[in-house]
């Protein structure tokens, strides 16, 4: 434990946030010393950072609100690293720059603080990515929910990548890059709303490595998006209706883990809707297929854009072979995932 | 008011964050419409922003917890735009891309959401800043206060511009932009903290076309420092520590308006500790002098650097003629001021 935060009382207090000594010491004896780069040390109010100056620059937010705070195979600082990296990821851009922001209730453990600022440390490592500038604040007790966590991203795009959920054509190929559901399931086990003894993980993980590879080696992507909230459903139907194309997949193409499949064969959830944190939808011409298939392991090629017989539609070939129309999602299937 | 999203119910639920059709539509009718560009307008995961290739680049972030959003002077959305822009500019940087992402509480009025995306855009309109990117959480009732905000700005820093609270030598003036308090002294007014009848408005207010114009006129400027949280005094203890200087400053130089300078005389608060919205702290050559005081108008050359007798110490000669040691705020004033 660092040296110089009140102990007696290891919590959170108002203090922490008020721009004076507390706040100081706080950020510098949790924060600074465990993200240590020479950028987020000097603290000064804007971060330098250098400019690559070739491309274009690449910009995402995301504010992590997910609830519980810990669970199997990640937590809320994995999470905030690894979907603001993913996101950029999907422009094609290299990751290079993050913001971390806090928003603390008063009364929030100090212990936790540091086992997320070491999670944070670690996914940042793991995805080659600075966190250079952040903000601290604190909010009283019953006006949040332990940390909330905002992270933007800044990263630089390769000459001549373009990539876009508008640029799906007839023809293309449609991919996903490994089992869904994982992620969401994972978080319903963890708040105890099943009852069901599985040991599902959360598929958390940052990608922007596996696109950065597979960009080098086609210029045939078209499309890279994660299925994040309103998942893969609501992914391909933003991909269809920005492309102004109609998206044909196949039931038995999706893969879906066997103990996620039976919990939804339980509970009734729809493994299309649920929230992933580790794997993305990509579009490819069919000349790429080869390269996305030798970066992605796990990948299932489930489908294809099928022209414009009704431009914005997606339908899916059922198991049972009947044609079912996929809409994004209407409704929350569980709040406070990511 | 947009159509499409339900009237009957013209509040936040938890569908509005769920990253379906209903958080589609929030993200259209009241954000994309308000704030419209062609950036953000796209609403891919990330934002395809032009690089000016020139010189650093310059990030920050900050999340808005102020209570009440609304206030004499401005508003969260006025603060949120201002806040990040003018910590832009205290590295010389020219504003250019902000994000915005919302933390929402289930039953937040859609009215008020509506009325601080108005201030956010016409601020940012003031600023010359574009919003690029953004997000949108909502969390249950209870688990939150209404809105939170996290702005993170991205802007482009001139070849030859290098400003940095590390800067201050011995010698250089020492200034505030105007008069301080105005900012928290409003707050607490508006929250009935003090029952006292005085028209004191927030001084929120984007700085970064000043500064701009400020780096073309000379190259004598070392340091430019907003004292927000932690007020005037925190903002000196800094610059004294990183620059690893003496500053020595004159209490009948600094600036207090004289209804704030009442309220603080009737209750004991000290202006020092009070943060501003509007104001820079700006540390100088001697030689520009007088460029600085041609572009802020309001301004006191308050102190100077007076070289290293305790490094990272400030001091104030008081208007009776004492030497008083100022430190930084070791405890809070007033929470949530930001």
């Amino acid at each position: 434990m660092p040296h110089g935060i009140n102990m007696e009382i290891d919590k959170i207090s108002l203090t922490h946030g008020s721009g004076g000594r507390q706040m100081h010491k706080l950020i510098h004896e949790y924060l600074v010393s465990q993200l240590k780069n020479g950028i987020l040390e000097k603290l000064d109010d804007s971060a330098l950072l250098d400019n690559h100056k070739s491309g274009k620059l690449a910009m995402t937010t995301d504010s992590y609100v997910v609830s519980p705070l810990f669970f199997k195979g990640g937590d809320i600082g994995r999470l905030c690293v690894c979907g603001t990296v993913n996101d950029l990821a999907t422009s094609g851009a290299e990751a290079a720059y993050l913001s971390l922001a806090f928003i603390l209730e008063e009364g929030f453990p100090l212990s936790d603080l540091k086992k997320i600022i070491d999670s944070i440390s670690q996914t940042a490592l793991e995805a080659g990515v600075k966190i250079v500038t952040g903000d601290t604040k604190v909010v009283e007790k019953g006006k949040g929910d332990g940390i909330y966590i905002n992270t933007c991203g800044v990263g630089f795009i390769p000459d001549g990548v373009h990539l876009s959920t508008y640029n799906g054509r007839k023809g293309d190929l449609i991919a996903v890059t490994g089992p869904i559901g994982n992620h969401e399931i994972s978080l319903m086990l963890t708040r105890n709303l099943l009852t069901f003894n599985a040991d599902i993980h959360s598929d958390a993980a940052p990608l922007n490595k596996y696109v950065s590879r597979l960009l080098k080696l086609t210029d045939g992507i078209k499309t890279i998006k994660d299925p994040t909230r309103g998942g893969l459903a609501s992914a391909l139907v933003e991909i269809a209706e920005n492309s102004n194309c109609e998206i044909r997949i196949e039931e038995e193409k999706i893969p879906v883990d066997k103990d996620v499949q039976a919990v939804c064969d339980l509970t009734g959830l729809d493994p299309l809707y649920l929230a992933n944190e580790g794997k993305y939808i990509i579009v490819c011409s069919p000349e790429a297929k080869e390269a996305v298939q030798s970066i992605f392991s796990n990948l299932s090629f489930m489908g294809e854009i099928t022209g414009f017989q009704e431009k914005g539609r997606v339908l899916m070939e059922t198991s049972s072979g009947g044609l079912r129309k996929i809409g994004m999602l209407e409704t929350t299937q569980l709040p406070r995932i990511c």
